[in-house]
């Protein structure tokens, strides 16, 4: 009998943002501790909202200790160690600036700014503080995409030739939806950036660096009601776009990204061919992964689905038997469980630096879309 | 600014066993709360095992205030207030009688027991204290299967008349697996009630009792390494088990459950036809549900893939974003939820009763495949 | 520039029975020249069946030279060599008897008969008689079926333990369908030989004898409306059964057929678990064979679906590239197709013997539903 | 008893060619008569090909009453009343020039040609003659794919507003493969013609015109081993290739054929998404087509998998019950089987001004792809 061991360390953790992604990573901090050996134990000190209301139930619900009105409350709170912001895109930059210039490490949600620019601000102000940073491109950690990763770096497929990446979702279908920032460029970024940026991620993190681009875009519904008033308010961002995509390593890719497409929820797509094989994730199916091998045997020809679940896959081992399947959620669990696992030396991946590449394909291709000729990454990077 | 309100009530948990169904309710007792606006707050008192090592190391990473080394310490500590059994099979009854005994509410993983006899035993024990009680049984708690649940009692396929389940599992599969509790008869009870009590339940809650059974049972490997020494010991449990049931509405229905298919690592499928509709679920697609609906249009014949995430579909809201989906995890966080939820006025379901109810048909099924004939369920339940 | 060298042996063909089987086999004769090399050539002669309408119309449209409208003059005709028969399974004796008589080969539908004793007139028959005989189990002949028996005869999936199939249709569901020879027991057999006896067949072909039965039946829908006037007539087939099997192998095996499943057109299921590995064939996906092979790499735990087109694969070079897909009419071209390659000298598969080996499973199955008990397939065969 | 009454209506056919399409003609030419009641019987008059040794055998397996080497001697047969040209692309509209200038109709296989000149030539021949002319777009005629087609006319998803197509198929993954035709520019067309000529046909059908392209083209492997020597030989076409796309109406679509994708034998998939419906056809599935409805029941979110087989759906009433499938071959019985029903009257489609429209948008693509800029389809059919 007797009290367990208790890790001394401990990290203390500020979320700006209640939201859909406020919750999502109060729920990883709070079960990364009990699926896995952590070196430090997180404690929610606190998060921030502007509604007093919303921000104090949410509070109490993920058990964060206090709640504060003003994000600069949170960037200033000493208790703080870890500045994680959950709050729309356009909004990012200047709360990482200000959590590095207090000496904070950074976790910031996808994408990292609404522009290559602020996105660079926020990586410059991160590496001059000489602060931990990350961005939340939470998919990395599906346990079927990380096998994907580890897969082609060990060579499953060759040298990669195509890949395509197919983001849908049905929500903007409804054109009875009023304009609310998703809507409004400046501040929810676009399209290419919100469901893109992460299909973007992979890319760059599987294939490589991108060198050009051409792409188009499209919004359908033009205009939304004002949700204040009689009127109706000018959507200013992409509804759907596509890019086609050259790689600096010569492999080519298709892209798109969509949030007209009818009973698509949120389905998304990845496939690589390489020069000896095949890789397929479909999110849809997330515990799984297919693998098509071009030195199997001929008489065998096919796909295995891959059971992303075996106890030698990443991240297999802190969840449960196989065949039982995780979901969304574990991906933020794994995710901010590597971070915390790599608190406080790091290095933490991807960091500022990657959401920043991410930030310039997603320019190039709005840059591509809205001038209609292909454009170098390079022509945003080093303008 | 400001703390947020905190729940005053907290319900002091202590639980049984910390191998995988411990890490499971850990997790669900961290997640819930989390996730859904619960009257209390779990609290972790105490967890119990027979390895120091082990259970204080699950102890620290469960978050629990501490452990004990002997069970009776735990039902017995006054700031416990439900004790919830994660042990094997054959030590549940002997617990939950203590912990009733001792008033305390039990959670009890199933199946309840390794008999009928046992089973009815710990379900005397707690009606008798008059403490609240539950089972285990959590794939009723997968929103899919809620879903399906709930369209049936909504007449979606109509008055059911074939409901077929089969439970797949590789587990035994490998003769070199040396013997443990699994194999033996008397502690782990059988197949049949390892995998089938879930499918068991899943068929009383959706389609009612079960009025006899035939069946079969068959055990490959019949001996198995000693683990301690150079020798083999007798497997006393059924490798593979199936059934035939009528159901007393006049339904028909057929089981299989076994621990020998290659290549399945926990697949498990039910289907249900009523006179004018078909609900298939198939647990490696967890969040889906399909459902053939007669009166559907004939030129869209076929049957829909429902994503069952949609805000109106059961314990949907209280998780992520249609098209995310959740993983086995849900079924304990949604299934404990629902329990600290009624916290403590009750009722709970499945109770005990309900366990017993299962225990009797998965007996029925054990003596039909030993006698070689049909079984009636009251020859188990009113001997 | 020249004519091509014409086969000279002719081989004529008279087909009793104009419906949905008559067509098919039609079809057959028709493509199998065409796509595969045969030392005969099929010609088809006559056409019988009782609606003279009807009857003519098709033998113009399968392209048949005359037609008749007694079976006996087929059987007695000089230029038939084969006699095919496509009639309800309850006339299907008398026409095999009368052409063995008359010194013709015998293709007959399947079921063989409607009972054990008429099937065996009928095997007797052709033994007597001395001609070739074969029973259109035609789902033998789909290629990822035959890739399946192959596979298994090959060792893919070792000492077979589990079989389990299963045939799902919605034929009866509605009960305002009319009553015609189909509910009629003694006309159209029973739901457990007409769906289920392509299920034994691949059973006893895959697995091996079978050596005893349970099972259950049920009619749902006891009685339909008369077809010529107001009242009802008794239905007397078994519309959903379903059996437990003991092989003599020692597998065990649960089959299930029943024609009141909602939206399930013609589903069929065989799954196959083995020692060392697992098989599974899904109709509504007939191109494919899934695959689990326990020996594969941990890695890449999960199984393949293998795209049964690839030119080592039965049956594929006749047909298309890989990954166009064949269809039903397939089984029936490669069925008609390998008896034709062996005529006049045979052997044909499956024939009589193995038809009335079917039977004897089906009237097995059929008695331990009536009399509630295990029966062993000797007590039909040797009574 | 008698002999049915024949057809005195025969066509006289011709087919250049007796490759795979060859076979496959042939094998509709033989169906199509047997499944439907057509007004007219195809005979199969001639074949031609070069290879005598080769050309003699198909005559005799596919049925011809005589084969000739040179397709001249075919296309000035008496006999002869429809040329069917099955021969490589390059050669097609010479021979389609010559077919017309001697009245026959033409039926020719796709791509029409190898340039949009070429093309256009064809299609002035058979207008100049006034001779009825089709070309071989035969996945038109796959069922669901008709069903497809049909829906969207009858508004089941609203205006279009997003189209993808992507046909994958692993031809030219191995490097070992020695030159031919196919990789010859001028010879085999390229791969946006192969394999993309059938997508785009059915985005014109289904969507109507293409405005403008923006594309990329890649070739792995640059050069092949000369079949005849010790050297190799330049790869001039394209083996990847992808487009983004403008219709006219507005929509937008992204288009992908690459013959590099390992263990992708020739899947395609279609998808489009409109205002309130989605629809998707998957080939490796091609007796289904998925369909999201967005004014279905919000609980019932999700998809239909329809089994495009019903008797209400296109073709199924020639073919076989529901559930049972067709394979890549009914799309030819469909297809020659539709041109038959309407000879001599036509009109026949698709026909060669649609086949025109088809090569104008792969010049068009293959232009962008080689300029690096949108080109307008304007640019090419009215340079």
């Amino acid at each position: 009998m007797g009290a367990p061991p208790r890790l001394t360390r401990e990290v203390g953790i500020g979320v700006a943002g209640y939201g859909m992604m406020g919750k999502a990573h109060a729920y990883a901090y709070t079960v990364a501790p009990v699926m896995r050996t952590l070196p430090c134990r997180p404690r929610l000190r606190v998060i921030s909202g502007r509604d007093e209301a919303k921000v104090s139930r949410a509070a109490a619900a993920y058990g964060f200790e206090r709640w504060v009105g003003d994000w600069h409350d949170l960037v200033n709170s000493p208790d703080v160690d870890i500045v994680d912001i959950c709050t729309p895109p356009g909004t990012h930059a200047e709360i990482a600036a200000a959590a590095a210039a207090a000496g904070k490490a950074v976790i910031c949600e996808k994408p990292l700014a609404v522009s290559y620019a602020q996105a660079m601000d926020a990586a410059v102000s991160v590496q001059r503080a000489g602060v931990l940073n990350a961005v939340g491109f939470n998919y990395r950690r599906l346990p079927a995409v990380s096998l994907m990763k580890r897969m082609i770096d060990e060579g499953a497929v060759g040298k990669v030739r195509l890949w395509r990446a197919t983001w849908l979702s049905d929500e903007f279908v409804d054109p009875a939806i009023p304009f609310d920032w998703r809507f409004d460029r400046t501040v929810g970024g676009s399209t290419i950036a919100d469901l893109g940026s992460h299909l973007i991620d992979l890319a760059l993190w599987m294939v490589g660096s991108v060198a050009e681009v051409t792409a188009q875009s499209e919004t359908f519904v033009r205009t939304r009601p004002d949700p204040g008033g009689a009127g109706s308010r000018m959507v200013t961002v992409d509804e759907a776009s596509s890019a086609l995509v050259r790689f600096e390593s010569g492999a080519r890719g298709v892209f798109e990204m969509a949030r007209t497409a009818v009973r698509r929820p949120c389905d998304f797509t990845i496939e690589v061919n390489g020069e000896t094989g095949t890789l397929v994730f479909e999110y849809a199916r997330l515990n799984e992964l297919t693998y098509g091998e071009g030195a199997d045997s001929p008489g065998l020809y096919g796909m295995r689905r891959i059971r992303a679940e075996h106890e030698t896959h990443p991240y297999a081992r802190n969840w449960w038997p196989i065949g039982q399947g995780v979901g969304y959620g574990s991906s933020f669990v794994n995710h901010l469980g590597d971070l915390l696992e790599r608190w406080p030396a790091g290095p933490w991946e991807p960091d500022f630096k990657q959401g920043v590449a991410v930030q310039a394909v997603c320019e190039a291709i709005e840059r591509a879309a809205a001038e209609r000729r292909w454009v170098e990454v390079a022509e945003v990077t080093s303008p």
